[in-house]
């Protein structure tokens, strides 16, 4: 068990860190066309989304959520998997709420359930508000509250987001931990000034498709290999 | 069974229709200082709200959300009550967080758990995010999202509360509920275009003291009795 005293909030990357997007995406594409490859589809759909809020990030273009910005970006991939003329606009509504409903990983929500006895558990993600809630209520994730980019109109990995976070709950930044699967999320929260914690998920980009991993030799705060794994170092 | 097949989230105001706050705050101080008429002091720390907030809303100060207007609240009330010299920063820093241990009423867990089987069930309260969200965790509120007032910075009843929430999550506004024992908060929300429920509070100023309750013949989309008979009216 490490102590880490002063920390009294702790604030979850969601993408790849506490849901499984690429495998929930590709059975909700495969279950609507066969013939697609799923983990492809998924691959292309995810791989439009950084430069997407980049061009937000950067000031190219007004601030979008990011319901805005998979709409978008899925309407570019059908065309890109030739498949546009099958997906009507009521279709293309529908599919781009599987980001909604993205399952979690099997440790998640036990994970999420045992933190919440001694820590402030919440949200801290690129996804929109809407997003972020009918997810945890279809995946039955338990956050104390969902708090969103969106909510301080700066995407991660700008400092807006981590600080404007510690500043809503009136809270040094070292109180905070970030939580997440991706270096560069810890590194920027770290240059904050926030706690941090790497969540390994090895599976997220498909097997043997290291994502965005630690450098060699690089140490965050905790280096975990699930959330379980997460709460039993921080004794819940 | 009332039939209202659009809405699709419910909204609550929280101080006086989720929970007791005079109760609460009562307890709080009179527990600190035996001497203390604690409902008193409690309606007169509550007194000192709407005038706070009014001068955020006309722009007359900038935007300073309901901690630190409590705070500066509690500064005057300690010295109307005389008992300034009894709480030093400390002990005004804890006093201030009463606000974020305030007690349900009886059917508040039992009501919101029910309704969220059907809708996505939220805060919409001139509460910050950080005080509501440690309410529903030392309360026991089962909010699928925590929204404020401060998330748009405008405070209830400015439109931009009721139809900044309706945005959030992409809605028009007659989809959204807002779930409130106070006419005044109800009324502004029907001329945003919300549906409204009114849910009677009778004890929340006291025995025999009517609080903002609809005028004689007015009527709201739901007039229910508590939240346990909003959940039965909803279907729930």
């Amino acid at each position: 068990m490490t102590t880490l005293p002063a920390v009294r909030l702790l604030a979850f990357d969601v993408f790849g860190t506490v849901v499984d997007w690429r495998g929930s995406i590709a059975r909700e594409i495969e279950a609507l066309e066969p013939k697609v490859d799923g983990a492809a589809f998924a691959d292309a759909w995810r791989g439009r989304y950084q430069p997407a809020m980049q061009q937000v990030r950067s000031g190219e273009r007004p601030w979008a959520n990011i319901d805005t910005l998979h709409r978008e970006n899925l309407d570019a991939v059908l065309d890109q998997f030739g498949i546009a003329d099958r997906f009507d606009e009521a279709a293309r509504r529908d599919l781009n709420k599987a980001w909604h409903r993205l399952s979690p990983w099997p440790d998640s929500v036990v994970g999420l359930s045992r933190l919440k006895s001694r820590f402030v558990v919440t949200t801290l993600s690129n996804g929109n508000v809407a997003l972020l809630t009918h997810m945890a209520k279809n995946a039955g994730l338990p956050w104390d509250c969902v708090i969103s980019a969106e909510t301080f109109r700066a995407y991660k990995p700008l400092p807006g987001a981590y600080l404007g976070l510690a500043s809503l709950f009136d809270l040094e930044p070292h109180e905070v931990m970030l939580c997440a699967a991706h270096a560069a999320d810890l590194r920027a929260a770290a240059a904050c000034g926030l706690r941090t914690a790497y969540i390994d998920r090895p599976l997220e980009f498909g097997a043997g498709q290291p994502g965005d991993i630690p450098a060699p030799g690089e140490r965050f705060d905790l280096m975990t290999r699930s959330i379980i794994d997460l709460a039993a170092q921080l004794g819940c």
